[in-house]
């Protein structure tokens, strides 16, 4: 008999813990009585050259990311429509539509949130699935809650800048009109803003950052989405002390920045990538003159990342909540989201503490697979971003004329002594743009067997559904 | 008894198509038998930007290329290093360098052809282990067989633009001196150049471009490499119909261009990447004006290429000569090379056509692989590269300013009747520069169990190694 004091389910864990970890796939129906859980783990922009990027950083050239120890790696398609109902294809994605695929199995046009091309269709996800059948389910990201890839996988909206009641008629910039969601006012028969949404979402945790969008009014006024999340039986924190002081069996909101949580790298002083300075002469004729490349930079740890929970923190209080006495399972959606904020904002020591943060969320899914022997835990990547990792000193450095990017650079000073240098040239925008290849996905040994070398990225969703047999 | 006019080899490989291929990786001493044999494609510069890019074009966004179906996809870390014996890591690759890697193991510094950093010590490459142990071996490549991919799998040189022995001593380009390879001049007791020492190598088969450094007289003078190369036993062949005619039994050199061999595809017209115009409004405040993207371009075939043998045509006759009455097996590398050189040229078509090549030539070898049992197919890429998928339409297309890349933009038109838009700016140079990203490697299922998710690229090697026993 277990001791009356002790959760079955974790007394069953601990002496799991003692087994080998499977080589092989173990069969459904082998362990039918033990819970099964998929977490996964996805780096937002996290490309190739991204990881490599951090690889040589974080670990130096001949050294090796966790994510590199997983037993398999394949490569996904990226999949994008443009917004009609038999939708022609497009060959770079955003979050919106690529976090739409991994969460409902469809393909989308860009911008839209769980709802079809052309149609506006809600497209059920796995966290409805999920939920349906009686597994709990849980969200963490290092951006807004209300952010796209978090939104995809709880909400539908044909926009995804509508996070939050006041944003959902007249989405601008500064005056520049962006785009709305009208048709998805409560008052015309829609589900409201991706705020209110996700108060309504079958969600059992739900960290991140987005507290902007839950202050707001409620469509209607009378109260604010937050008030809307507790009356709906959302437990609410908004720091780092209190995401621990939460006892088990409340479902869990935790919103730890107004917007995107502050990243934990940075170049020294915030710099980013900047421009190379050709000499005037250099102007006049492009074999003439010389050119100042950007001073080498250090990254230095962000100081507003004190006090802010890390990706890691966050995931084992949703893996603490989500198992705790639960005969049934879970699925776990956790994003570093700003790996592709970084990039977009061309500062590459943030990206690289982001991937970091991503690697260390996936220590703690690992360990949590070693006491849990069905947990599926994938690691992927959305879409392909700007940097690249280009030659500090050029391939045609022999010819004595000035050679350069024609975008922006930074040359970061890795710690084993050598220096990366990150291009960023897709966008004379303020903004980078995101790149078409495919991206990575790496499974633990659960996944071999069930994951192929090559997928579309829908098919990650159906990998999870059959896994969770839902 | 074997019919006594079928060789036993022929008739062991036509029973052996009739078994099921292996899904577990056969143990050594199973069938130790038969001949084993390594067949390593290497498609230059061939990262997954480039491979997105070739699949969208030859098989549309929801396709797949035929190396998408081998059963493991893995990356491999690329190692670099200064010139010295205790090398600083370098962050982006050249061929030179990464060929060494994959031929001997070893890791060393960029230009260098099969020769250690610092010291300049010979490393012993596939080639020369194989023959010493009585295998047989090949090289395809589209470039000049001189070109520092297949250079590195039979040569030993410090500078892999000592192509022939013309280019030892003072290697420049109009006037810009590069660099030289005199202490390898055979008069200081050196090797000699790169097309001497391959008249020289143990190679049973060497086909691809590069007729004009065969021309060269020897260092010395009185006889031209490819004279040389006779009396070492080559029979030299110079067109595709030559190719066929050789009987068995002989070293075959085929030479089928004067340098690299022509592309199969272009851009009507020769078109490349061209620059984006912004107006003159634009050029004077970013925000104001716009800007004149360049106009769509088909992808047509090149002309020079008629009458060009194509990679998968040498691989088939490479195949052919190294199988034949051969009962200790081969080792054969095929390169795709002109993915690099058209995307160091901006040239997205090109480099499409080239991985098309690429494709061609693995279904030569998975063929080959169907009735030899014991073949590991090994495809992989030597180092990243410059082209990148971008947004025709960019995500920020909301904003009433110009938006383009600070770069040269090429807009591809589909058969799927979409736009690719790939962007090259790494570099203001006539030539793009490579980028640092980690590199693929796929396999058949002769390398599951033997192939890990993540690997060094000198560690290419040690699987080929022990996979032939040598």
């Amino acid at each position: 008999m277990p001791h009356p004091a002790l959760p079955a389910a974790l007394l069953c864990g601990a002496l799991i813990t003692a087994l080998p970890a499977p080589a092989e796939p173990a069969p459904v129906t082998a362990t039918a009585a033990a819970p099964r859980q998929v977490i996964l783990l996805v780096g937002d922009g996290m490309d190739e050259q991204q990881l490599t990027i951090a690889r040589n950083y974080l670990h130096g050239a001949r050294g090796q990311l966790l994510v590199d120890s997983l037993p398999l790696r394949a490569a996904v398609q990226v999949l994008t429509v443009t917004d009609s109902e038999d939708g022609a294809p497009v060959y770079v994605a955003d979050s919106a539509n690529t976090a739409t695929s991994l969460a409902t199995g469809a393909v989308t046009s860009i911008g839209r949130i769980g709802t079809a091309p052309g149609s506006g269709a809600d497209l059920t996800n796995i966290v409805e699935l999920a939920a349906a059948a009686g597994l709990r389910t849980g969200i963490v990201t290092t951006a807004s809650v209300t952010d796209a890839t978090p939104a995809a996988f709880a909400t539908h909206i044909n926009f995804r800048l509508c996070e939050n009641p006041g944003s959902m008629v007249d989405v601008n910039y500064k005056g520049i009109p962006l785009g709305d969601c009208a048709a998805h006012l409560q008052s015309r028969g829609g589900r409201g803003s991706i705020a209110e949404q996700l108060a309504a979402a079958p969600l059992d945790v739900l960290l991140g950052g987005g507290r902007k969008h839950f202050s707001a009014a409620v469509e209607g006024g009378g109260q604010s989405v937050l008030a809307l999340s507790r009356a709906r039986g959302y437990t609410v924190v908004e720091d780092t002390g209190a995401l621990a002081a939460v006892p088990p069996g409340q479902r869990l909101l935790g919103l730890f920045a107004a917007g995107t949580l502050p990243v934990r790298l940075q170049g020294e002083g915030g710099r980013g990538a900047e421009d190379p300075r050709p000499s005037l002469l250099n102007r006049v004729h492009p074999y003439l003159g010389d050119v100042t490349l950007p001073e080498p930079v250090h990254c230095e740890p962000n100081p507003e990342f004190d006090g802010v929970p890390g990706l890691a923190q966050m995931t084992d209080a949703a893996l603490a909540r989500l198992a705790a006495d639960n005969d049934r399972g879970f699925f776990l959606m956790v994003e570093s989201a700003s790996i592709d904020k970084q990039s977009h904002e061309r500062k590459p020591c943030g990206a690289i503490g982001e991937v970091q943060q991503l690697e260390e969320a996936l220590a703690s899914a690992l360990a949590f697979a070693g006491s849990h022997p069905q947990t599926l835990v994938l690691v992927t990547s959305d879409h392909a971003h700007a940097a690249q990792l280009v030659p500090d000193s050029s391939l045609y450095a022999a010819y004595p004329i000035p050679i350069y990017t024609p975008g922006k650079l930074a040359r970061v000073r890795s710690p084993e002594g050598a220096v990366l240098a990150v291009n960023y040239a897709t966008s004379n925008f303020m903004q980078e743009e995101h790149t078409g290849a495919a991206v990575p996905l790496y499974s633990n040994a659960e996944g071999v067997g069930r994951v192929p070398a090559f997928l579309q990225q829908p098919a990650v969703f159906d990998i999870v559904r059959a896994y969770l047999g839902l």
